[in-house]
């Protein structure tokens, strides 16, 4: 039996013991990236918060299908039902295939994911390979009268919904409310309410993306691909459901509606939302001059930032804050974090020089520790917790090693393991290696090549074939020559 | 107005000039993987081969769009239309949902891919992604007549479809001679004849892949999706195509007959093939025990091989044999090749230290070099040839840098050009750079020490400095104390 791990259900509002559908597997959906710019602060968190999420769930013993999807269709600006589909519009812009830019940014976030030592999900369905199941569940909504047809597209009625179940549970917003605050419609529209949503829009004739179907050529409504890729590959009722805040309305709502008329109440046992990243206080966005890519930030060139940050430095500034909690991002509090990676990972190796001694009896520190990590990890994935209690096991460690004092083998096994399990496993972070080492090796070779020619210099012939037969065990040749020493793998 | 290309077509069996369809561009389809199991040495082939193509496309100015498409559904065992569908297979073996495999060999793809230096094609269309265009497809040819419904199942009728066509155009085959040398069929299929192939299968209830459609619930034929998505991407009537010698019968004969009943004859311009891998002079084959996947490879974990091969190795040993040739891999065999890439590419660090003298007059020699080379790759991507005149240069290089003459700045430049545009961006041929020079920078590290220790045994202190300071400028930071000396980058 794993351990105990509770989840806070943003439909209760309430942190609940997780309680899987089938014992010993967990299904999780999240909602991925729209594939129509490149991967910015905005995509990590949730790469990072799921994937900690993930790792937690597999190190517990659960088998986890972990389903992500990739939104290549149906975006539509401003998250209204108006306006071209975003991806068609930068396709005319570049004169491309619309498939060629979600090709082209699906391979930048893969990188920026697997950069930010993120696994992949174990499926990843795209919007634009579901189509035939889309249609399909668009009738079934017709055929329940929840949405009706109009001039070739289909619109979800929220109002016959919220007569029968409530609009809104999820958002915790009241229909009618939102309906004294929203102004009319000015026609632009076929919808009856504003706040129906598209199920289905029929194309313009220069829409480059649409597909056949019983109501026009046309294209899927944005909300419609979740609720049909989730209950496809995790089925009609599935553990948890997750996804950025800003998703929680109108996306989740009206994910919850669909899911409600074809599968019936309560499809998703627990909602997680992870809150949102704010720069320098602020929300991020293109206009106010703090949209920082992940390109960017890794590379360091952008005007808010003074440095190039490792992928790993960023990976754990994300899990010092409660992914329920807001995370303000600056350049200060990334070089604050980068030198607390490395503290604490530079405490392993300090770790492995510490003399064990058989026999001694192990303290109940580290056991402590490590039940206070998992604790803290179990209870909502409280990383910050956990961090700091990873943090109070190197301060043990470097306290041990300056007072020379030996430990005893258990302890150094609770240590490694969880250096291993939880601050590798689970959370995923290791060391910041540079990409390529390539120039430093070149640098540390001529190095020693000059060392080697004083010493030649010195006539120190057995010292100089010394240094040559070292190399040669590293795997460096030299050849000496009238013009000097050369050197090759 | 592009340099001349020469391509070798398959259904004129002659080497025709490249025209494009529109100036300036050109669209490529090639067939990509099956995804149920891990790439090997039969995809690194055609891989390279196009990938070289593509480069060669984009260096003589054209704007490519290269189509690859992921067949993630209905490739029916032994290319006969009876059989579940492999992936399917493998997902209840293993008890998976079909696209958690999918996901995962697409992935391993992918890594193997991009190890042998290719680049990610301009769109990569699933099979599962266009069953709405497959159905659409299918009743386009039922419309005309060249197919039938069964069953719930849709075949092409070929026989039909040679009377008023030619089915073996591109093979060459006919198919009278092909149904006299054809036992019947034992009744376990619905097809009229054996050389029909399915459009559409009815799935059987325990089959876990289908869909609905107007015939049946069940999927589409693997023949089938290739058409569909290449004149999605590429248009009606499209450039090239390619693939490998196995695909040219059944598959590419039947999606020839499929475009020519929906889109009209010569829809296709050139078709290319590229002939297939030997090992020690045999098939490769599960069962002949020579099966060996790239990962192996590239690792070395295969009892035929003595060491690991490094996927450079890999990519220039396949370029060392003409694409239509056969190639015949063999441990030695590559053994070979990773010599001969190195000493071309090391030709390029002695070409960096011959001096040059402003003034000189340009040989005619490495230019003649250079027309040679592109003349070779535009005769039908002779790359032997073309790899054969990069050796010429690099002993050019070579001789001149032994007979310690300058050489014309006119000279250099053409040389780097070679490298540059040549071997590095159309052959795609760099350094065989190690995965991880970590431990290597680590044992560097450590014999500095050991000679700066043994400095200041001698009391050099000012030498032990400048050590210090040396590494401090390369990123090593080191730190003395009564147990010896530590460093960190």
């Amino acid at each position: 039996m794993p351990r105990d791990l509770f989840i806070y259900n943003t439909l209760s509002r309430e942190k609940e013991k997780f309680q899987p559908l089938v014992p010993g597997h967990a299904g999780l959906y999240v909602c991925g990236p729209t594939v129509y710019g490149d991967p910015h602060l905005g995509h990590a968190r949730p790469g990072v918060v799921y994937d900690v999420f993930v790792r937690l769930l597999k190190d517990l013993g659960y088998k986890v299908r972990y389903v992500r999807n990739i939104t290549d269709v149906g975006h539509l600006e401003n998250d209204s039902d108006s306006g071209e589909d975003k991806i068609n519009r930068k396709a005319r812009l570049e004169e491309l295939e619309p498939m060629e830019i979600v090709q082209y940014y699906t391979i930048r976030y893969h990188q920026a994911m697997a950069a930010l030592n993120t696994l992949p999900p174990s499926i990843e369905p795209r919007a634009s390979g579901h189509i035939t199941e889309q249609i399909a569940m668009i009738q079934q909504i017709l055929d329940t009268g929840m949405a009706y047809e109009i001039n070739g597209s289909v619109y979800f009625d929220v109002e016959r919904y919220n007569r029968e179940h409530r609009y809104g549970i999820l958002s915790r917003r009241v229909l009618e409310d939102l309906q004294t605050n929203t102004r009319t419609l000015d026609g632009q529209d076929d919808k009856r309410s504003p706040f129906d949503f598209a199920l289905w829009k029929k194309a313009a004739p220069e829409h480059i993306m649409h597909w056949p179907s019983p109501w026009s050529e046309g294209f899927p409504g944005w909300h419609l691909e979740c609720s049909v890729m989730s209950s496809k590959y995790l089925g009609q009722v599935f553990d948890i459901h997750g996804g950025g805040m800003d998703l929680l309305f109108p996306h989740h709502e009206c994910e919850l509606a669909q899911n409600t008329v074809t599968r019936g109440e309560h499809s998703v046992r627990y909602w997680m939302h992870n809150n949102l990243i704010t720069i320098n206080g602020q929300k991020m966005g293109k206009s106010l001059g703090n949209f920082i890519t992940l390109e960017e930030l890794f590379s360091g060139k952008h005007p808010l930032l003074t440095q190039a940050f490792h992928p790993m430095t960023v990976r754990f500034f994300i899990l010092q804050a409660h992914y329920r909690g807001p995370l303000d991002f600056s350049n200060d509090a990334l070089v604050a974090a980068g030198k607390g990676l490395k503290r604490l990972l530079q405490a392993r190796l300090v770790l492995k020089k510490i003399p064990v001694q058989e026999g001694l009896a192990a303290s109940d520190t580290l056991a402590e520790m490590e039940e206070k990590i998992y604790r803290a990890l179990c209870d909502d994935l409280n990383t910050p917790v956990a961090l700091a209690a990873l943090f109070d096991m190197a301060g043990w460690i470097q306290a041990t090693s300056d007072a020379r004092k030996p430990i005893a083998p258990q302890d150094r096994d609770v240590a490694e393991r969880i250096y291993d399990r939880v601050a590798e496993g689970i959370l995923g972070l290791k060391e910041e290696t540079a990409q390529d080492h390539l120039p430093l090796v070149e640098g540390l070779i001529e190095m020693i090549l000059e060392l080697r020619t004083r010493a030649r210099s010195r006539k120190e012939w057995s010292e100089s074939d010394r240094i040559r037969d070292r190399l040669s065990d590293l795997g460096v040749k030299i050849k000496d020559s009238k013009d000097g020493t050369d050197w090759e793998f």
